[in-house]
């Protein structure tokens, strides 16, 4: 009867299948160095079937930023507590964020590591999903300003360098923590790593809000 | 006058022009768009000589990597003021670091968006180059440990977190100061985005080290 089933699989399941096969080997190889061979062999299908499901390596490379993007900003989305306060949806937006990355190391590395580099159309799809996470930070710290009842609001360009200031900190981050490198340990619990970054970025964050200012001194 | 001493350039101008010229026909098409032809072309020279010099693509690539990894490592170890306190080591060095990738965009774009995702031998060069900057952050993130009077150590894999945090925040402000993109107005001057990180990480940084957590509360 298994086998029946397996026959009988549905194009979607199937393609889901493909999708992860291709997940797991790009990370591995690279885009240019993965093979349609490799991806059909480790989704246990045909390769003329891969083929005949997603084209060509490109759309298959494209399919699966495109959903690993998608599962992403789904996870960070689903984890952000609405009607909390500013500090509060920060720190579970980065326990979504480091949770999902580390589930996910290979198709963290296909998203982070490969895909922007990988020249047009494929940067474009990950820009746009880094576009949608700055956008995210960048009205948590505006949030945070009107919370703190700043006098004037912080300059946009301000708010704007900050948020790209943390969403690199959490890319660096989530690559030092799936690495399992030098001070990282056997990869670290997601909570632990958001918890790092949360203390790190909140009480600079905070005072800034509050108006504070480091100062170089005398 | 000037054609003559054009011919008789000493080899290793020749081969800074070359490199000058490498630099930018990379950072603008990409490792592999880039031709020999249009590096030839932008350097004045033959593209029998560009072989001559540097033998091929490659070794060019190879070549490029390496000084401008060694001159921006060269730009923040010199602007760090030694024997201050730690917050102004970390202010001289993000001063320097933006400066030097303020001043030298395509450089910084070689290093840091093509280098290390072309693969062996490339990314290995990189990779030393961010080893070195994380392991100056790392100690300094130690040395205001020490002089914040921590009662124990941070943990060292905390401590290595927080230095890769850092790390990734520069490179990510980096990126958005050269591109002038979004919120980020004229290309910023480079003392402002340095200012703008130190903010966001002193703070941070300096309540970590004496102790304070950001706690979720209630």
């Amino acid at each position: 009867m298994g086998a029946v089933k397996s026959k009988r699989m549905p194009r979607a399941v199937r393609e889901q299948q493909m999708l992860d096969a291709a997940v797991l080997t790009f990370a591995r190889r690279g885009y240019r160095a993965a093979s349609m061979d490799e991806i059909a062999e480790v989704a246990g299908v045909s390769k003329p079937l891969v083929y005949l499901y997603l084209n060509s390596k490109e759309e298959l490379f494209s399919a699966v930023i495109r959903r690993e993007a998608a599962a992403l900003a789904e996870a960070v989305r689903a984890a952000v507590e609405p009607g909390v306060s500013a500090d509060r949806q920060l720190w579970s937006g980065l326990k979504g964020f480091f949770a999902h990355t580390a589930e996910h190391p290979d198709g963290w590395t296909v998203l982070h590591q490969q895909a922007r580099t990988q020249g047009e159309p494929f940067a474009v799809e990950v820009a746009v999903l880094r576009a949608e996470i700055v956008e995210f930070v960048t009205a948590m710290i505006g949030a945070a300003a009107q919370e703190a009842g700043c006098d004037r609001e912080p300059a946009a360009r301000e708010v704007s360098g900050l948020a790209h200031a943390l969403v690199g900190a959490a890319e660096s981050l989530a690559d030092w923590a799936n690495s399992g490198g030098p001070g990282a340990g056997e990869r670290p619990p997601a909570k632990d790593t958001a918890a790092t970054l949360m203390n790190f970025a909140w009480a600079g964050l905070g005072r800034l809000m509050a108006g504070e200012r480091w100062s170089p001194g005398s």
